[in-house]
């Protein structure tokens, strides 16, 4: 039984800063098993890093042991946490990275880390992925538990998320996240929506949910059933980032 | 006999596309060996990940699994396929992503995955990477036999490859390829040159064959043996894309 | 016993010379753990490389080796070279990369790899990564010794290293290093501030030693410990490469 350990940071690859990382990781757990999710979250951008987590935790076998540093409040007040939810492990800064998980599991301890034995012995005030989040999860993923790593934490942060308005012939919602592709992805569950739907972004008008990217002429926008469960706008070929102003709010006729 | 499962896409590392992946891999095999290879294929440039693969599948240990996803045309009509090369298996849409593999190799064969027992139970039409080759791939790793996914896939896409037209004093040639370094590789086989070899681009004339990038002045344009097996226009300590059209044809003087 | 094989590079993600020098590890040592540390070092930037090197090796175990190829002379007259410092093995160019092990270590030896038998049969003069570095690791994970590589390599480079000029009551220093987050680095050592340090950028003037990013009001410049040991430049939430001119000289009244 040793757990894989993901990484999602908004460190990027040019610095040291993910090997370091690792190599804390390593020194307590010579055998772990490191998995990169993502080092390229947008700087400080904590919704980024909660919305990537979101769609990716529940495809990791049981007992994952998943390390988030989207951290702008490194060395402040907001705490470093311990996060058993349902069967898998989160750690992280306690500033709403979590918001997801907290949401979409029935079970949730969330704990403090402040047991000095499973931190590095000079916890700095810049860089906490390195001297509390990487050697917790190294020591958790020798078995040690959550409770072991410090007390209950009370009332952890939540993001406010952004919810759609649906009434019973139309949805007004929002663009919650652009892909690397230039898709742009709503916070309106496809489960909503019918064939037929249109979609209205200002003067933009689209006809119908497309099956797929493929599915309208190349180049042209169309609305899709998204891989996270949300409607996307896109293009064939192209970005609908492009074509849509991001800030705008969606209405859908449904 | 745990092969090792490598990983070429275009999905960037911004978003939860890659970790999705390795996630759905690792539900499957929890002791997969999975190796990132390449996420920053230009976006939808299939021949881009087609000449990458060329130049690295080769070096990999019989047996390796190569996942490539550049899929412009998810969830349309190209097909899903799992590909035996020789000893290397390979994973992805039948685009043309393979078409140097076809090539290189003496012994192919060619699957569509149609087996449903071997993929997501819910398969998107946006995410086959997540949905159909991450799990393809994974249960090949626990030794599924490729025949096992599927039926045969006749005529399977290649890409068109430019050749270099081949004269007795003369060589026409393009260049396919520029990488990081801004080194511009072009379709001319180093072991057509010899070390007095002319290389014409447009008004630009490079003198004899160069042994490395520093075998020039620092700045100078020069001509040398790539590592991939083909003649590359270089800059010492610069970029030849700063010189040189990409678009021009090259005419060498053997 | 099998060592961790670290990767540091400039090659970047897009083009296949990571997955080369990868597939060519696991064809020695399929049993290989390849942990990738940065491909994006600024191309050709060796004190780069030298710097993110010192910053994260101490924090791997003891036996690792670490491959570090930020090579612009490759193919010319600088020497292949393996390193043993303390208890770390390290493989790259001599160029100056490590420049940084070399003082920090108690003992070194540097070894120019010249044994054909633990590189490529064809070495090229253009990707050492691949033909020398990749192999001569993988065999000294599988237990070859640095001596088994060739001869002692006499007056190994080193690159200079600025050191800040330090009085009684004032240090004079340079920005070495600016990372992800616009942080600039200097070549001060923490060690020397006090609570109540000045520093002084140009016109600029920053009071006091702040103990984290977020101890100064936002968009603020501040002046923190780093946690590479070196007093930085900062701005909380904010990039202070956006204010100050990193080519400047630094002045500190302590």
């Amino acid at each position: 039984m040793n757990p894989i350990i993901t990484l999602t940071t908004d460190f990027g690859l040019k610095d040291y800063y993910v090997g370091a990382m690792k190599g804390v990781i390593f020194s307590i757990n010579p055998d772990a098993r490191i998995i990169d999710i993502s080092h390229e979250i947008p700087a400080h951008d904590v919704f980024y890093g909660a919305f990537t987590l979101r769609n990716l935790y529940r495809y990791f076998p049981e007992g994952t042991i998943h390390v988030a540093v989207v951290d702008p409040g490194v060395g402040g007040k907001r705490k470093p946490v311990v996060v058993r939810a349902d069967r898998n492990i989160f750690v992280g800064p306690d500033n709403g990275i979590f918001t997801f998980i907290y949401r979409e599991s029935k079970s949730v301890k969330v704990v403090e880390v402040a047991n000095s034995q499973y931190v590095l012995s000079n916890v700095s005030s810049t860089f906490h992925g390195r001297d509390i989040f990487a050697p917790a999860a190294a020591h958790l993923s020798l078995g040690v538990s959550v409770e072991d790593l410090g007390k209950r934490a009370r009332k952890p942060v939540e993001l406010p998320i952004k919810e759609p308005i649906v009434s019973k012939n139309e949805i007004i919602g929002e663009f919650i996240h652009e892909d690397i592709f230039g898709n742009l992805v709503t916070n309106i569950p496809s489960s909503l929506l019918r064939p037929e739907s249109i979609f209205f972004i200002g003067k933009t008008v689209v006809k119908g949910l497309s099956k797929s990217y493929v599915d309208a002429p190349k180049g042209k926008l169309l609305a899709v059933a998204g891989s996270a469960g949300f409607l996307e706008l896109s293009v064939n070929r192209g970005r609908a980032s492009d074509f849509i102003e991001k800030s705008k709010k969606l209405r859908v006729k449904i």
